[in-house]
């Protein structure tokens, strides 16, 4: 008999998170040079990680025999000042996802349900099944914002997490300071509140949520190095939360999760605030660029508080392999229930330049 | 009311691992200069990592604003070729501490039962609980060995991981081809039987178990980049697993556990085995003059194949903690329900000799 008759069912009906198509495997597939291919799928920051965080790991490369420190002491440290909160209230992790997966192992179980909208962050529900636990959509409101009543119609007892993505991926838009303070004195104190911030950084006027985790409410911050930090590849997010919410955390978190590079480069990463902005203009420079082509070309867009945009195609699957084909990699949205619109990330101007040019040529 | 009543209890009960006190942490407590302290508490690799692994960590670093591969194509292509196996039996993970982690989401709950050796890594405890799952300890040997009878004796219907260690820490004893292959003629097979060999390299003679993995029995071999190929800090683990147990981690599996560094870098080390070779070496010339040196002094140790001895020093916690104060990090075994040893990581000549020096200092 085989093993998998005795597995978690609800781990094997799991579906891989689909990602974005990496270079190399389309340079493998096309026979074209990896140099002559344009990645616009994923988020990634065109300008390249920071020239500190490139230091800083060529700096600690000859110190990888010995374990990372499980504390995270110095990096830790460092976001709590940044942040303005304690120690106690942070947490690392190999992306802000595996903050999320803490926050699961602290909260979910088979019997446990999780809210989040619509149109959100492909990973909540993996994760939310991952654990057994239900997965609740509310669909999004006619301008793609969250639906915040509606995700209070929503919460039951069963209701262990909600998430809030603040700007939300792959669509774009905020909830503002208000309908989020709304929402916070309504919810019960069963839920934890998640805000996802991964695309803070790109956003004109983030609300504060900070302000939940000083007054001792059940929320968590969730931020990353992988955007506007350029760090994707070395997988590091953090979480800031009340002490009895990071407590639960770091109770579940495996004693070595952040390596040290990842260590070594968030912090150099961190001080380098100045790579911060110029990342965050060429981004508003590129999101310029993008509406008034669409503008240009009669194509419907949503505006977008992130560096990404979504932009209404008609075949968005054909597009994308037709884009694909002459080497500019985007991102089909129909596993986002979205199977019009293509996600196209920010990129340099000359990679946005090149990414219009074959958008037109394929359409 | 607060969140916390709202946890899975068998995470909120979970005692933390206790790591190997960092060299960063002890010389902020004692003033000392970092330099001066010998840390041989984590058995990590004391000649370092591979040259080529840092060569592949500094010529990657200026691209990790690109998302890993998250199918880790070309490291577990060359891991496969490394212990001829398939491609799709072959899962990566962030240390062979996460590939654990994913065998317990697909196969732990509440109901579950996990077996293991009373003296075995305490990772495994740990990982159990934090799936709610009972687990059940059997008494080593009076050889200090794996006593797979008792094993076979305990595991129940509800037993689904079996945590074979070999050679194991912290006594450093291994189990030879014929217990074990009477072992997987006698486990019933509802059971994964995972077989961790991180220490496996510093062992004369390894049993082959690779060869359950071709049978296609329930079994998965756990290796690791952190002892004999030096990349502790950057977390590499990987597990070989008939093609239906991978693929149920593979579905347990965040889409980029592992970060771009630690693909690198793995790949560069795995093709230097002639740095693994030296550090052997290395280990077997530290192994003799630790056995000579606790000849000399009347002191019990145990025999070891792995990298890490075990001597018996009366009161290990203040031998720990003397040694210690005088700038050299041993581990303490009282966690391990060995309050009369130290557990002493092999380092180079000078630690060793250093190590010896002030050990007869405190005894």
């Amino acid at each position: 008999m085989s093993i998998e008759s005795f597995a978690n069912q609800h781990v094997l009906e799991l579906v891989a998170y689909q990602p974005g198509k990496p270079i190399e495997e389309t340079a493998r597939e096309l026979g074209l040079d990896p140099r002559d291919i344009v990645k616009l799928a994923s988020n990634e920051n065109p300008l390249g990680p920071s020239p500190r965080a490139v230091e800083a790991i060529s700096r600690a490369a000859a110190g990888v025999n010995i374990y990372p420190d499980g504390a995270a002491f110095r990096l830790r440290s460092a976001i709590a000042e940044f942040c303005g909160v304690d120690f106690g209230q942070t947490v690392v992790g190999t992306g802000s996802s595996e903050v999320i997966e803490l926050i699961c192992h602290a909260l979910l179980n088979p019997q446990a349900e999780v809210v989040a909208a619509r149109h959100a962050f492909s990973m909540y529900p993996i994760m939310a099944r991952l654990f057994g636990a239900a997965y609740v959509e509310v669909p999004n409101k006619p301008d793609w914002t969250h639906d915040l009543n509606g995700f209070l119609d929503a919460i039951t007892d069963r209701t262990r997490i909600v998430f809030i993505t603040n700007p939300t991926n792959p669509v774009g838009t905020v909830v503002g300071q208000r309908e989020i303070d709304d929402f916070m004195a309504k919810v019960p104190d069963h839920v934890l509140v998640c805000f996802d911030e991964a695309y803070r950084e790109f956003s004109d006027n983030p609300p504060d949520t900070l302000k939940f985790v000083r007054e001792g409410r059940n929320v968590i911050v969730l931020r990353t190095f992988s955007k506007a930090y350029g760090l994707a590849g070395l997988r590091v997010g953090y979480g800031i939360a009340p002490e009895a919410v990071a407590g639960m955390l770091h109770k579940a978190r495996a004693p070595f999760n952040l390596h040290v590079l990842a260590q070594e480069a968030a912090l150099a990463a961190l001080e380098d605030q100045e790579h911060v902005r110029r990342t965050v203009e060429n981004n508003a420079a590129g999101m310029r660029f993008y509406e008034q082509a669409f503008r240009d070309m009669g194509l419907e867009w949503i505006p977008s508080q992130g560096n990404f945009i979504l932009v209404k195609v008609g075949q968005g699957k054909k597009v994308f392999n037709d884009m694909l084909a002459k080497g500019v990699i985007v991102r089909a949205q129909d596993g986002y229930g979205l199977p019009e619109w293509i996600r196209i990330s920010i990129g340099t101007p000359a990679e946005n330049a090149r990414c219009v040019e074959v958008l037109k040529e394929v359409l």
